[in-house]
C-alpha cells in the first residue's frame, strides 16, 4: 500500500492550449437556426454570446490558446491531481487498476470552474457586465458565480426549482460569491410564466431554465448568457482535464485501458474523453470510452439522434444531438446534473461515428457505489459523479472476474458535499430507483421539430 | 498576477516525524488525578488510550517517527498546498504578502484527519475496534469517522445538540463515512442525563459531550476514546501542517514575519505555529504568532491560568490551563469547534511564557472576512477559519497603514461547505454579535477546582 498514490504536475504545467476535437472528427451536421432553419452564422449568435466565444464553437483549428489571465486563476487548484485507488482495488480485491481525476479540488467543487472562468474572462474582455445563467445540480451556478466574483461580473442564476429546494446550501454558496439566485420557473420571465400556466408544480428543468435565461439575454443588450454545457466552445474549455490527465499517466507508467466520465449535457465526459480520443484519431491505439448517464434520463442510450432545440421555450438553435424531446421533464432525482433531454452534439458525433459507448444505471446503485467509494478513498462523490463511480467498479468487478489487469481512468467531476440531503435519503431507504413516464418520451420524441435538412 | 500561487510538495516529502514541542519547552505543570490530584501515570490513562498515545502524551523527545501506514494514507491529500493570497492582497491594496496553508483539502475537510488517522492506526494495532468521541462543528467527527471507515473501527460521535441540529449534512458526512453520530447531551450517559436534568434545552457543549464520550469509555473495557484536540498527542500530530509549511516557504523565498490561526482547543494553531515556534526556541528568528479565539468564548484573553478539568462532569484529569471554567457554556455562536471552555497545556504554556500572542473577535466581523476571501480566492471558510481570516486581513491592513511589506502567514483549517447554514444566517441578518455572560463566567470560574499543588 505504500506506493504513489497522487499523480500531480506544477502549475507550470497547466495547459497553454485547449484541444479542439472538431479538428479530427468530420463535419458535423449545421447549427440551425430555430426560425428558419438555416445554417446559423456567428451574428446569429452574438445575442448571446461575445464573438470570441462564437468563434471557439465554429472553429476547426485543433489548439486554441488559453489566455494568460485565466491560466493564471487556474493556478489556484490546477492541474487537479490524478489518484490511484488503491483502497478500492483492494477493496474489490480486482486486478485492474483505478485511476480517477479528481476535479472537486476546485473551488466550487467540480470541472465547471474550467469553462466558468474563460467564459467570464471573454465577456469581461468583450465589456460585458451582466451574465445569466441556469443550474441544475448547482455545479454550474456556483462557478459561474465564483468566475463573476473574481471578475466584477454580476451573474443571476436561474436554479432548477427541485434543485433550488433541496439544497440551501448550493444557493447559499453562490451568494457568497455574490450572485443572484432565482428559482426555475419564475415568473420573471415569459418562459417561466408559460411553464408555471402548464404545470404550477413543475420541478423545472434545465431546458425550462436556459429558456429563461436565455430570454434575459435576448430582451437585455447589456446582458450575455453562459451556458455550463452542451456547446462546443463549453466542451473545449474542458479539454484540459484529459490533457493533464495524459501527462500525469506519463507519470504513472500505465496507459489507461478503459475510459470512464458521467454525462449529462457532455462537459466533463468530453473534458477526460476528447484529448484521448484525439490521441485514438490521429493513429494512436484504441481505448474503450465510456459515457454513463441516469436510466431516468436516458439520452444516449434512449433518445433519439436528431435536430432539437436546446430548450423547453425553443429559444435556442436546432442542434443535431442525442435527445430526448425539448418537452421531456425528467423524474426529480437526485443528480441534478444529469437531469438534461438532450446531449451535446459532439458527444453525440462521436457516439454515432462509434468511438465511444453509453450506459444507462438507476440511482441506487450509484449511491450504493459512492458510499462504497467514500469509505475506501475518503471522498464523498457528487451524486452525478457516482454514476462514473459505479460504471469504474463494475469494469473493476469485470476485469477480476475475467483475470484482466486492466487500467481504468473515471472522472470524478465533483464532491457532494452539497448534495449530502440524497445520501441523507439514500440512508433513509427514502431514496428509489425512477424511471422516465415511457408515454412521457413518447410523445416528447413525436414533437420533434420537422428539419427539412435532414 | 501571473507569478506562482501554490507551493506544493510531491508525496515523497510528507514528514516522517512530528516534532514535539515539549522537548524545547520548560517542564510544564503536572497532569493530575480528578480524584486523588496526584500527577497522573500513564497507567491513570489507560482505560481511554492506548499505550503508545499515551507515551505520546508525556514523551519528551522532539522527533517522534510517523508510521508508515499513516503516511501512506497521508498522501491521498498531503502535502497540503501553502497558498500566495495575490488576490485577496491586491483587493486589500497592502504591501503584505498573504500566504495560506491550506488544510481543508482534506477528504473531511479540515486539518482534523492529521490526528484522527494516527489516533485510529494506534488504536487499531492496539487491538481497539470500538471508539467514541465527541464533535463541536462536526470538522472532529467526521475525521474520525473517515479514520475509522480505513481502519475498519466502529465510531460513535457525540455531536454538541446546536451543532448537531445546525448541520444535518454534517451528519450524514460521518454516517456515509459508516460512523453513528448521536446528540449531546443524550440520555444514552450519567453525564448526559445531568446535564439534560439541569437543562433540558441545553445547546450542548463540548464539555459535555467530551464526558459523555469519556463514560462510555470508562464503562466499557472494549471501547477506547479519541479526542480531536486539547492534548499533547493531538497537537504532535499536528505538527505536520508546520513542518511542511517552513519547507514550503523556503521555495517561496519568504520568511513570515507573522502566524495566524484560529484558537479552540489549540489543534491547528499548534500544528501550525509549535514547529516555527520550535526554530525560535532553538535559536532562530522570533515570529510574531497569533492565536484568534471568539469574543463569546475567549479563553486565552479573559480565562483564567489555573488546573482545570477538561470536561464538564469531572471525569477527565486535571490540567493547567487557561480556562473559563469546566462549567461555562458559551452562547450557541457558528463556530462550534471554538465553543470549548479551556485551552490546551501547551498553547496555555506558551502563551504565559510571551512566546504567543492571542485576540479575540465577534463573529459578525469574521464572517465578513471570511466572504471577503471567499470572493477573492474561492474558498469559503470554516465559521472556525475566519477568526484567522479575520486576523490576517487586519493585520495586511495595519501593515498598509505602516507601510511595511511584512509576510503574513494564517492557517485556514477548513472550508465552510457544511457550514452553508452560519452564512445564510449572516447574509439575512439573522446572525449577531454574542457576548458571553459574564455573571456566569464569574460564577464557573469561581468554580475552579482547589488543587494543593498550585
Amino acid at each position: 500500500m505504500s506506493a504513489q498514490v497522487k499523480f500531480t504536475l506544477d502549475e507550470t504545467q497547466i495547459p497553454k492550449y485547449w484541444y479542439n476535437i472538431a479538428a479530427d472528427l468530420p463535419t458535423p451536421p449545421a447549427v440551425l437556426h430555430p426560425a428558419t432553419q438555416q445554417p446559423v452564422g456567428p451574428s446569429d449568435l452574438e445575442p448571446l454570446f461575445p464573438m470570441e466565444l462564437i468563434l471557439q464553437e465554429v472553429s476547426t483549428e485543433r489548439e486554441i490558446e488559453i489566455p494568460e489571465p485565466v491560466r493564471d486563476i487556474f493556478r489556484l487548484w490546477r492541474p487537479s491531481p490524478l489518484i490511484r485507488a488503491r483502497r478500492l482495488e483492494q477493496a474489490l480485491d480486482t486486478p485492474a487498476k483505478i485511476y480517477f481525476k479528481y476535479e472537486g479540488v476546485s473551488p466550487a467543487g467540480s470541472h465547471k470552474p474550467n469553462s466558468a472562468i474563460p467564459q467570464a474572462w471573454f465577456n469581461k474582455q468583450a465589456g460585458i457586465k451582466k451574465l445569466t445563467t441556469e443550474t441544475g445540480a448547482g455545479q454550474w451556478g456556483s462557478s459561474l458565480a465564483f468566475a463573476g466574483s473574481l471578475f466584477g461580473i454580476d451573474v443571476t442564476v436561474y436554479q432548477v426549482r427541485c434543485s433550488y429546494d433541496q439544497k440551501p446550501y448550493r444557493r447559499a454558496l453562490m451568494e457568497t460569491y455574490g450572485a443572484k439566485c432565482i428559482s426555475s420557473p419564475s415568473t420573471q420571465t415569459e418562459s417561466g410564466r408559460a411553464a408555471l400556466a402548464a404545470n404550477p408544480d413543475s420541478p423545472g428543468s434545465l431546458g425550462i431554465a436556459i429558456s429563461e435565461a436565455v430570454e434575459i439575454a435576448v430582451k437585455n443588450p447589456d446582458v450575455k448568457y453562459a451556458l455550463g454545457s452542451v456547446l462546443n466552445h463549453v466542451l473545449l474549455h474542458q479539454t484540459i482535464i484529459g490533457q493533464e490527465a495524459i501527462k500525469q499517466f506519463e507519470l504513472t507508467g500505465d496507459d489507461p485501458d478503459v475510459i470512464i466520465a458521467c454525462a449529462g449535457g457532455g462537459s466533463n465526459f468530453a473534458g477526460l474523453a476528447f484529448p484521448f480520443l484525439g490521441l485514438t484519431l490521429r493513429g494512436g491505439r484504441r481505448r474503450r470510452v465510456i459515457a454513463v448517464e441516469p436510466a431516468a434520463c436516458p439520452t444516449l442510450t434512449r433518445g433519439k439522434y436528431a435536430y432539437d432545440y436546446g430548450d423547453t421555450a425553443h429559444l435556442t438553435p436546432l442542434v443535431k444531438m442525442h435527445t430526448l424531446g425539448s418537452t421531456f421533464v425528467p423524474p426529480g432525482f437526485h443528480a441534478g446534473g444529469l437531469r438534461y433531454h438532450g446531449m451535446s452534439g459532439q458527444v453525440s458525433q462521436a457516439y454515432e461515428l462509434g468511438l465511444i459507448e453509453a450506459r444507462a444505471y438507476q440511482q441506487l446503485a450509484c449511491f450504493e457505489a459512492g458510499v462504497q467509494f467514500a469509505r475506501a478513498e475518503g471522498i464523498v462523490p457528487a451524486p452525478e459523479s457516482t454514476h462514473a463511480v459505479r460504471c469504474a467498479i463494475d469494469e473493476a468487478l469485470r476485469c477480476k472476474a475475467e483475470g484482466k489487469a486492466e487500467t481504468i481512468c473515471f472522472n470524478l467531476s465533483g464532491h457532494g458535499h452539497f448534495d449530502m440531503g440524497a445520501y441523507i435519503n439514500y440512508f433513509s431507504g427514502k431514496l428509489v430507483d425512477q424511471d422516465y413516464d415511457a408515454a412521457e418520451l413518447a410523445s416528447s420524441l413525436a414533437e420533434l421539430p420537422q428539419v427539412a435538412a435532414e
